[in-house]
């Protein structure tokens, strides 16, 4: 049970028995179907996701409409509203699965609870948040730096199956274009 | 030396005796000018840098020419750019004290060291990471979702104080819009 996340805590920090059966007793695993919502605007975010297999995305729709991804997790990545997990308020975010996908979660009411009784995880988050913090970091300067064509094809570099697996429309609005440009910049490579 | 970082630092764990001498002999604190860089693009950054008193700002200067502020670390924050402290790789941004300001920074080669030394500093950090990180998703969401008056509004009920701080032109790429438009704002309050 949960045996992904604890490879992956692995990496990071070594926990030992006892450790790891309070973690299992505190984790709760579960699968979506395509397109199921986690979270939806105005609802307050239960948990904090780890994915095991396939794809979450954590995006708003802004004042026109549009919608934006700010934030792709696959295999061995966290998503999550922190400001809607971490005070328990009403989010401003969707949580969408874009691929069935399989889930560990960690839920609010267990949250503070696995750091007081297995301190070893403050060492693992710490290196997962400054992960997720650098990543954000630079996506906001390539955003910014380059050509929506540039993104595109330092994007496909650093991630080429990525790429393949996730809707155009979703991966237009993460690098900041439209589907339409989107389209035509594939449209140049083939 | 180093009080106030200790200060922060015991809002959030204990450290003893034995913790406090070690981390003291790893922190440097200095002081810089208004104006002065702590990093340029195209320099690797040295440091995790911690406000004691001040405000240093973390941005990039896009193709065109414009200064994108991303962050401001005013007084218990910290401030890095982490892609380029984290792999010692040249940076795409800069580091500006925005104001006279004192420091204490923790080096490169000793950040690994501290956690290695304190492993109570995980907490400390991974609650750090966790505010920077929570604070960069919603900074993102209101860049879209409120028109500029709306976030300069929000931004000043939030921060009354901090707004008079700043140089105009930082708040208003902060804010993501033009100087030009942050007086026009103004001048309506007045």
């Amino acid at each position: 049970m949960h045996r992904q996340l604890f490879e992956h805590i692995k990496k990071f920090t070594d926990l030992d028995k006892e450790d790891t059966l309070v973690l299992s007793s505190l984790l709760k695993s579960f699968s979506v179907k395509k397109k199921q919502f986690l979270l939806e605007e105005g609802q307050v975010c239960r948990a904090n996701y780890f994915v095991v297999k396939g794809c979450l995305r954590l995006y708003f729709i802004d004042i026109k409409g549009a919608e934006h991804t700010t934030q792709f997790a696959i295999e061995n990545w966290w998503i999550s509203d922190l400001t809607s997990f971490l005070f328990q308020k009403p989010s401003e975010f969707y949580i969408q699965a874009s691929e069935a996908t399989e889930i560990t979660a960690i839920e609010h009411h267990h949250y503070e609870e696995i750091f007081r009784k297995i301190p070893k995880l403050e060492r693992y988050f710490r290196l997962v948040l400054q992960k997720a913090h650098q990543a954000s970091q630079m996506r906001i300067r390539y955003l910014y730096s380059m050509t929506g064509e540039e993104r595109y094809h330092h994007f496909n570099n650093l991630f080429p199956n990525f790429v393949q697996r996730v809707p155009q429309y979703m991966l237009a609005s993460y690098l900041g274009f439209t589907p339409e440009f989107l389209s035509k910049i594939r449209a140049k490579k083939v």
